[in-house]
C-alpha cells in the first residue's frame, strides 16, 4: 500500500550493508528483548487490540451523533497530535461535516483559551479528555475550566455523557476523577508510549466522534501489520526507509524535511516531528524533524532548500489519489492567459509541480529526496500510514544506537516549571 | 517597543567587534549601495508609505465593512504570509468577530480548493487577489475559478465592488485584467519584494478588511523606523539580533528555532522563516530556519532540542502582555489536585513555564537562547515587528555576504514545472 523509493537520494552506501543489523533491531523489537522493551506493545497492537473497547468506542460515538456542534479533545503531544493529524488528513480542512474539532489543553496561551470558551458557548459541545496520569499541567488546567462549563450548560445527567475520559487503566488522578464523577473512561495502555498511541483509544475516540471509519483505519493498520512483518530489506520498506535515514546522516545531512503537497497533511507531519524528534533526540544524536508543505512553502523556504546551506534532505510524502479534485476551467476571453490548461485536472497540475520540484532540488540543488507515496488520505491508508512510520522510526532509532521509547529530557522543563509553579 | 536580550546565548565573541561591518550594512542599506539595491523600497516606507493609497484602504474596507461573511485572500509567498500573520496575529484563532478569514490560490492542492469552494457556496464573500505579475500559477488558477463562482454568485456592478486586485502599479496580466473588468486596484511598489511587503497594499488590505486597525500598524512601523535608524550596536536592538545570528553561526548552530508561546503567533514564524530564508539560504550558506509553539512543542521537539543534536538555538518571540487572560478557578473538590494554581492568572502559568524551559534548554541543555520581547499582539506592535525583522535579516545578511534581496533559487522549480505543464 506504501511505495518507498530512494532512487533519488544518491546514497554512497549499499542498503543490503545493513542487512544484519536491520535483522537484529527487527528481532529485538519483535522479541522484546530491545532498549525501551516495556514500551513496545504497539508492535502486536493491529492484532491484539482490544476489540471490545473498540465496539465500545463505536457504540458511544454511534449515541452521541448529531448531538453536538463541536468536539473539543482536550490533551497534549500524543493526547494530541495523532488524533488531529487522522481528523486533518481523512476529513480535510474545510470539511462539511459536524462536528467541528477544536484541540485544546494543548497550551498555556490564555487568548488561546479564552477564545475557545467565548466561541463554544452557544453551541453543543462533546470533551474528550486524554492524560494518563491526570497530571499533566496543561491538560489538567484546561479540563477544570471546561468541566466547569460543562456543568454550568448541562445537567449532571448530561455531562456523564458528554465528557469521555481517556486515560490509565486503573490508576491516576483523572481515573479517579472521572471514576467518581461517572464520566465514561476509555483505556491508554502501559506499554505503548504517547507518540505510538494514535491506534488506541487516545486517538480512535475523537476519531470516530468526528465521524471518522475508525474499523477502517484498524485494518490499514492490520494489513501493514502483515506486509512489514519481514525484516528483509529487500521487501520491507518501512526498514528501507529506516536505513536510508541513517546513511544520509552518515554522509553530512542533519535535518529531515518532510514534505506534502496536500494542506491537510500539515498536521501528519506535526505528529511526524513528535514521532521521529522524541525518539531519537538523545544523548547529542538525532536528525532534526522539520516540515514543509509544497507548493505554498515552495515560496518561503523553497530558496533555501534550492541553494542554501547543503545540511538537509528532503523525504516526500505523496498522495496518489485525492479526495477531492476537479477541472480547469477554459475561460473564452483568456485575459490570464491561462487556457493552456484548460481541461486538466487540478491534481495533475499538483503532480506536475511535484515532478519539477522534485528534479530542481535533486538535480540542479543536490538535495537528496526520498519518496513515500501512500494511495490515498482516506482511513485504511492513515491507519497502515501510522504503522509504516512507526516500525521505520523504531528500526532507525536502534540502527543510531539510542533507546527510541523513552523522552528524560522531557521532564527537565516540566520540574523547572513545578518549582516556579510553587507545585510541591 | 522590543527588548532584546542575548545573555542567555553563550556567545564567545564580542558584539562590538562586528561594529564596523554594522556600519557598513546600515549605510549600504540606507544610502542604496549594497547588493540588491533596487529592492530596498521598505527601509524608508514608513515614512514614504503612499498616504493616499492607505486611506483608499480604508475606505475600501468601510464600504464592504458588514456585506461579507468571508474575505477569501488569494497569494502566494510574500502575497501571502504576513496578510496571515498579522491577521492570526492580532484577531486570533478564534476571533468572534466576522470575517472568516481563507486563504487561497496558496496551493495546488485541489481538496483544499473544492472544500473551500463548497464551503463559502451559501456565504457572503469579497476576494482580494494578490499577485505582482499575474501569472504565479497557484494564483491565477484559483482566481480564474474563484471569478467565475463571483460572477455566478453575484451581478456585474457587484463583481466590481467584491473583488479586488493587489498588484503592479500599471503593468502586467493581473493589472490588464482587474482594469478591463473594472476591479478596483491597489498597489505592489517596483522595489518592494515579496517578503518585504506586509505592510504595503499587499497586507494592509486583506488586514483592514478583516477589521485591523492599518492605521494602527503604520504607526508601529513608524516608531521602529525611528528608533532603529542609528547603526550604533549598544542602541539598536535588531542590529544585535543580525549580529547574534552570525556569531551563533561561526559557534557551529546551523539551525534557528523561533520559539512562540502564542498558537496565534505560528504563522508570524511561518512569515518570519520566509523572510529569513529566501533572503540568506544561497551560495551554499545560511541558516536553516524552523519554528515551535510552546509548550505544545515540548511534548514533540522538546526532547529534540533538550538531548538530541547539539546543531540548533532558539529565538523566542515573546509576548508582554496577551490579548485576553483569566483566572484560575478554586474547585472545592480539588479532584485533580490543581488548587495550588487557584487564583493565579493564566498568562503567569504561561510565563513560568517559559522561565523553566529557558532554563531547561539554556543550562541543562546548553542551546543558546535569544529573546526578542513584544508588548503585546496588537496592531502597533505588529507593525513595529516586521521592521525589525526587516532591518535585522537585511544587516545580517549583508554581513554573511550575500545579497538578501534576490532568489534566484525559485526560478527552478518553476521553470522544470512549466515545461511539464507544456506552457510555452
Amino acid at each position: 500500500m506504501i511505495k518507498f523509493d530512494f532512487q533519488h537520494a544518491h546514497l554512497n552506501e549499499n542498503l543490503k550493508d545493513y542487512q544484519e543489523a536491520v535483522t537484529l533491531a527487527h528481532t529485538q523489537l519483535h522479541e522484546k528483548t530491545g532498549a525501551g522493551n516495556d514500551f513496545v506493545g504497539w508492535v502486536d497492537w493491529p492484532l491484539n487490540y482490544d476489540h471490545e473497547e473498540l465496539e465500545r468506542i463505536l457504540a458511544t460515538a454511534q449515541s452521541l451523533r448529531g448531538r453536538f456542534d463541536v468536539l473539543l479533545v482536550c490533551g497534549i503531544g500524543g493526547s494530541y497530535l495523532g488524533a488531529r493529524a487522522a481528523i486533518e488528513m481523512i476529513r480535510g480542512l474545510y470539511c462539511p461535516d459536524k462536528p467541528e474539532v477544536i484541540f485544546i489543553g494543548n497550551t498555556f496561551s490564555s487568548t488561546y483559551f479564552k477564545q475557545v470558551e467565548a466561541y463554544i458557548q452557544d453551541k453543543d459541545v462533546v470533551l474528550n479528555v486524554i492524560s494518563k496520569s491526570g497530571t499533566t499541567t496543561e491538560t489538567a488546567m484546561a479540563f477544570r475550566m471546561l468541566k466547569q462549563l460543562m456543568e454550568n450548560k448541562y445537567p449532571a445527567e448530561e455531562c456523564r455523557q458528554r465528557i469521555l475520559a481517556t486515560t490509565d487503566r486503573a490508576r491516576g488522578t483523572l481515573k479517579e476523577l472521572a471514576d467518581r464523577e461517572g464520566y465514561p473512561t476509555f483505556v491508554i495502555p502501559d506499554d505503548i508510549g504517547g507518540r505510538f498511541s494514535v491506534l488506541t483509544a487516545v486517538g480512535l475516540l475523537p476519531m470516530a466522534l468526528s465521524g471518522i471509519d475508525v474499523r477502517a483505519v484498524m485494518k490499514g493498520f492490520a494489513q501493514a501489520y502483515d506486509d512489514l512483518k519481514n525484516p528483509d530489506l529487500e521487501v520491507n520498506p518501512a526498514y528501507q526507509y529506516a536505513v536510508c535515514r541513517r546513511i544520509l546522516e552518515k554522509q553530512g545531512k542533519c535535518a529531515e524535511m518532510l514534505v506534502s503537497y496536500e494542506p491537510q497533511m500539515t498536521m501528519v507531519a506535526e505528529w511526524w516531528k513528535q514521532l521521529f524528534g522524541e525518539s531519537e533526540g538523545k544523548e547529542g544524536k538525532g536528525i532534526l524533524p522539520c516540515s514543509a508543505n509544497f507548493s505554498t512553502d515552495l515560496h518561503s523556504l523553497g530558496q533555501f532548500i534550492q541553494e542554501g546551506r547543503k545540511m538537509l534532505y528532503e523525504t516526500l510524502l505523496l498522495v496518489e489519489t485525492p479526495t477531492l479534485d476537479g477541472q480547469f476551467p477554459y475561460d473564452e476571453a483568456d485575459l490570464d492567459h491561462m487556457n493552456y490548461l484548460a481541461g486538466k485536472s487540478l491534481d495533475w497540475v499538483n503532480k506536475m509541480a511535484c515532478q519539477g520540484t522534485l528534479e530542481a532540488h535533486e538535480v540542479t540543488g543536490g538535495v537528496p529526496n526520498l519518496i513515500i507515496t501512500i494511495p490515498d488520505m482516506k482511513e485504511e491508508s492513515f491507519g497502515y500510514m501510522c504503522y509504516f512510520f512507526f516500525k521505520a522510526c523504531a528500526v532507525s532509532v536502534y540502527l543510531l544506537g539510542v533507546n527510541p521509547f523513552n523522552q528524560p529530557g522531557v521532564e527537565v522543563y516540566k520540574k523547572n516549571m513545578f518549582r516556579l509553579l510553587g507545585k510541591h
